[in-house]
């Protein structure tokens, strides 16, 4: 996984310097989907090179073997918008799922060069190990969301949202994978994604659980199969549901 | 300029690591004061040294001879919130007034490597010249804010706001200087502060004018005693002034 991280990190980072500059990001050949589908085919090759009987999930080329025991969920650029506008809070997210459940997952910032991983009981960050940190109260917490403000009426309850990110003493965009590299470094004790897909969570899952975070679904729920996440140190995360039903 | 922001960047840097993983901000001792403070201290010695008859004005440590024709305006870490997050969007802003006017200024994010400086007819990005891009409509921009989410209601016109950031393609808080140097540098198209202060503001304008683009305060203003700040390319400031009417 960190080799998969390395190498797709160093096809991607070129891209980014020349990402913006007024580049139009709209037609098949921009930056971002070069960088996006050259670096999940790169991915790809290696996986069938080394694990041939292995599956693999991506979102740009579809799903092989989805059945398999082991399964590589990749998703090479999640943070596309960050990507674009030249704001380095974008990273390449791997997963290793056995039997259906993610159990390795890789949250990689190559422009920063910071490689997060996690198996669930221990996360380190560029071979450190860290730790959420403690946060009681939401009024003490530094509160991560990918995207609250151009929306909010799209979200599952855009009031109760709202009156949460008032409710925080620092509330941020510092989102997409970065929000949780920065919950599990210690940071940033919550972070709120209303809007997610199965090959965005799967990574995320076992980076926050092995640092000691909390990571469900909007309602609490297992976050495995679902469409949104709350991501929190353990005193605040079901302060956060609450506050958001 | 360019020896001050180099000479500080180096000094600040080593802080930014440190400060995360769960360390206090609180007391005088922080992180980010000693490196705010030492980083000042540097720079204020520095020119002093060189250029004993200019004037300084510095977040941390007063003014001095603030009435002298040259004036040098310092703020090592603009975005602390950034800077104790571990979000590298924070920077510092060197700005030099001649009689009142700021003729020089310089955005510099050191952990990116990235040094923007203007002199209100140039800017460049380490030395390659940089360009706001063409923008016509709000709906097709990328607005950019440093604190919209958590307290909507203490801006001069919070329902305006709101509704202008629902209108834009894309809104996120990468803000601070660092939302200056994207729209400076083609990456975003429109940068709203509604609280600024002296020490930050000066630094701004010969850099957004250098790249083409329109800043002034709130309402349309001059920019150089303002307490806000709209900055846009050409096509889109007027519209953004008349949003937030």
């Amino acid at each position: 996984m960190i080799e998969l991280a390395q190498r797709s990190g160093e096809f991607i980072k070129p891209y980014f310097g020349s990402a913006g500059l007024a580049v139009e990001m709209k037609s098949d050949a921009s930056p971002v989907t070069a960088a996006d589908r050259g670096a999940e085919e790169l991915m790809r090759a290696m996986i069938a090179k080394r694990f041939p009987e292995h599956g693999i999930v991506g979102e740009e080329f579809g799903n092989e073997r989805e059945e398999a025991e082991w399964v590589w969920v990749l998703d090479p650029i999640d943070g596309t918008k960050a990507f674009i506008t030249g704001v380095p809070l974008w990273g390449t997210l791997i997963a290793l799922k056995h039997r259906g459940q993610p159990v390795l997952g890789t949250i990689h910032q190559p422009v920063l060069g910071q490689l997060m991983v996690g198996d669930g009981e221990t996360t380190t960050l560029n071979g450190r190990p860290v730790r959420v940190r403690e946060c009681a109260r939401i009024e003490d917490a530094t509160v991560l969301t990918s995207d609250p403000i151009a929306n909010p009426h799209k979200y599952q309850n855009g009031a109760a949202h709202d009156a949460l990110l008032a409710r925080a003493r620092i509330a941020r965009t510092w989102g997409d994978c970065y929000g949780y590299l920065l919950l599990a470094g210690g940071w940033a004790d919550v972070m709120l994604d209303p809007i997610m897909n199965p090959w965005d969570i799967q990574a995320l899952i076992p980076v926050v659980r092995g640092a000691g975070g909390v990571i469900t679904d909007w309602r609490g729920g297992d976050p495995v199969g679902a469409d949104s996440i709350i991501a929190a140190s353990p005193g605040l995360h079901a302060q956060v549901v609450n506050a958001l039903k």
